[in-house]
């Protein structure tokens, strides 16, 4: 096992992730100031919007303003969601660092949500890849892949069509892959299994881990990843969105969640505890009426938690 | 890494862990009707009362008569809770199959809990082992060590204190031991590394794994002990009881999540899942009004799961 000091970095999705699965719309000004708090607790990785026509997602319209205000903040790397070539011009043109292309291991589900096959989803990888070298832009390209435990639309998804994906993902271009259990369906041991071949394909490139607590499993899976050398993980603040596809139950893994999972185990992830439960309440203000999950801030720290050094 | 195919046994605590951190009492013929279902869904060892005077705990105040309907219940190993010698003669008398000895591996719990230092307690467990002996009953008895990974009193409760306690008890004729985070503390790491030392000195009889999940961890850290060779675990169904020291957190792990987890890695426990979101539902009904936990019964079981064949 990996020595317990090396950092882990925890990217905040909530802006993206957790806005889009909630009906109301946040205002834009509440959108940046919790940009700006996530950013005072320790946040370094955000991804702040999507480019999506605002009819399907209007609550995420306002993406280029989040990335213009996300750029004046020291040492961020703004990252946003895109589902295809347009999406991409979009995010380019934002100046965000880095966008997330979804392609999902899961035909039934990529048919779905992107109406498209995987295949076509990876030729538009590669078409992404051209147009951004060809402007000589510096946002990075990485690839979510979705569903890669399993769906709930088609089951079982192969192991080895993830890794495939995996594969192509990476000839087509994407710089960083992550995997995704969308659904929660994911397992301990399924995850130290599919992270120790996806790391055989992809060694370094494999870079992030996206979890859902919707059966309970969340930080145990992400314990397993990190056993397995996993060391940047997706997470919203207040898992706030909750799993679309079981009402009541959680669907994000909560940001002070596992900020609270690698601290008690002295891993360091610069995150502010006090600061992240603050800006929760705010959050939890402003969505008055959805629900919240996660445990810490219910239940509130050890006593004998080292806190990291401010 | 153990195969994922030795099966794991999960110990129903709800009728005395859970209920006793209710204020309502159970009607006995309830508490009966819990018994039998429990036993019917597959659980195979139940913790079914406490013997403590009745003007401390009148929840628990008919357990004699638990464990009588207990006994009519073929393969179940009945056990009981016993907090000194007094209450280990009511144990014998009642005929349980087993019972179980607190003590607390930290001074300030054990004095707020047991009004004895750690080790008069285990003192207390040799006058106990010798009166069993005496009497050549076969109840066997089993120490579980509480506040093993910290304190809500005393905040940090030290390694080799644990350990000492844990060679104490076997000293003085505990049968089995377990680790118990009581309040909640662990981490992963932690249980892995606290296990592994316990292996150390105790071998087998080193048998039983006891977590809250009052901040999240509670099955990163069954997941984490089960890595390191436990096979034993306590749970509660629905996670009822809470913790006392966190309003809203949650306490015990809940009973399907525990079930939920080991089934979703193929590892058996004999348990039937419909069974038990069923009986959770029938105890959520006569315990209205009381918070149930725990993440499976929200969400339901993956598409994917192999069950168990009945």
């Amino acid at each position: 096992m990996d020595t317990p000091l090396t950092p882990v970095s925890v990217r905040e999705v909530g802006l993206r992730d957790g806005l889009q699965s909630i009906a109301r719309t946040l205002p834009t000004a509440q959108k940046i100031e919790w940009l700006r708090a996530a950013h005072a607790a320790g946040q370094r990785e955000i991804e702040v919007g999507s480019f999506v026509p605002a009819r399907l997602l209007p609550q995420l319209a306002d993406t280029a303003e989040i990335v213009a205000a996300a750029k004046t903040l020291p040492g961020l790397v703004a990252s946003v969601l895109v589902p295809n070539l347009k999406g991409a011009l979009a995010a380019l043109d934002s100046g965000a660092d880095a966008m997330l292309l979804p392609l999902s291991a899961s035909h039934a589900h990529s048919l779905a949500n992107l109406r498209k096959t995987p295949d076509e989803a990876v030729a538009d990888i590669g078409r992404i890849r051209a147009e951004r070298d060809a402007r000589g832009a510096r946002c990075e390209i990485e690839v979510g892949l979705s569903t890669a435990f399993g769906c709930t639309l088609q089951g079982k998804v192969e192991e080895a069509e993830v890794l495939r994906l995996l594969q192509a993902a990476l000839d087509a271009g994407a710089e960083r892959v992550g995997l995704a259990d969308t659904v929660g369906y994911a397992d301990p041991l399924q995850v130290r299994r599919l992270f120790e071949k996806g790391f055989a394909i992809a060694g370094e490139r494999l870079s992030c881990g996206h979890f859902h607590d919707t059966r309970g499993l969340g930080l145990a899976n992400v314990f397993a990843a990190w056993q397995v050398g996993v060391r940047r993980f997706d997470a919203c603040l207040g898992g706030i969105g909750g799993c679309p596809h079981a009402p009541g139950a959680s669907g994000n893994v909560a940001t002070e969640d596992v900020a609270y999972l690698f601290a008690s185990m002295g891993v360091p992830t610069g995150l502010d505890f006090d600061a992240l439960i603050a800006l929760r309440g705010r959050v939890g203000q402003w969505l008055e009426g959805e629900a919240l999950h996660g445990s810490i801030a219910r239940a509130g720290l050890p006593k004998t938690l080292q806190k990291e050094p401010a």
